[in-house]
């Protein structure tokens, strides 16, 4: 059994952020036992697993990627798009575009402290797009 | 069909190690075509996959992880789970939380030189969940 | 409803090299719901999701890869296959070696601007192995 669903994000500014709330709310009743692949259509945001608990641990993360993955350094050439975009691109390569998450009992199987991150690397993403998909 | 074991692994020191045998040992009978998800239910600690022969090649990955995601970065805010903990939570991004990984003919269809590694990046981190979902 | 399709890429050289074609060729007629999964039996070269569009994305990530994980860095111990070899194995855990793909009315259902990448990050790394599973 396999079910998919697109939903959109609303517009979130440029950061980490907390969303296992809006992927809980767009699913209907999970399987006994499955798994959930969550997939983001874009190549400037990602998505990520990491502590839902602290926030400083997001403003942390996003400090992290801009430090080590500057703006407007010396060797881009893909800079049409503006300073966010290239290094967007490649933080993105870094989280990866999808997570692959296990169902129990009807629901997402994450660790306790786990939370479900959207990585905007762009200024102004606009709202994103996910395609999840539940298998049981 | 789907099947799904919860373990916990022993506990490791602060490094990156090898688990694939772990992992094997609790696994029933593979399916002849199929797929294992293996998630790790923690925010500190990541599962990835590279060389299995030469234990160098995991000395020098956690070498690089300490060397480019520093303890005490003065930008940290989330420090007061100790100087281990905000790095760990950034490794933990980079390398993820699951592994997705094919099985053909009752075995998982790793090359040659594939192994699964646990990066244990907390400096204590106790004996680490698993969630091992196999699909056929 | 699983099935597996191993296939080998031309040998490419050194870069980041768009694939999706290659990937989509290999496959025959793709579900109408389901997820596809593409695995590289490799430690040194990995699997990314990026901007298909403009190839100075693909020259750009190669350049911050090359920058950010150098060669030669004193504390590798892993040096007897050449110089490019550590960086690689440590490249190829920040991209990891599989992909999962959502599939629907028989296409991947990728965003407008994703492309599949192969991360080459050998000098010679010959022709990859790719082991892709097709759910259902």
């Amino acid at each position: 059994m396999i079910e998919q669903y697109e939903i959109t994000l609303p517009e979130f500014r440029r950061g980490i952020h907390l969303i296992t709330r809006h992927i809980e709310n767009q699913l209907n009743t999970l399987p006994d036992k499955g798994m959930v692949n969550i997939f983001i259509k874009h190549t400037s945001a990602g998505l990520t697993i990491n502590e839902n608990a602290d926030p400083s641990v997001r403003t942390d993360l996003e400090k992290y990627f801009d430090k080590n993955v500057p703006e407007n350094a010396p060797y881009y050439r893909h800079t049409i798009e503006g300073a966010d975009d290239m290094p967007a691109h490649i933080k993105s390569v870094i989280t990866g575009a999808s997570l692959t998450i296990p169902v129990t009992n009807g629901r997402l199987n994450l660790g306790t402290w786990q939370g479900i991150f959207l990585c905007e690397f762009r200024n102004h993403g606009g709202g994103r797009k996910l395609l999840i998909t539940v298998f049981s």
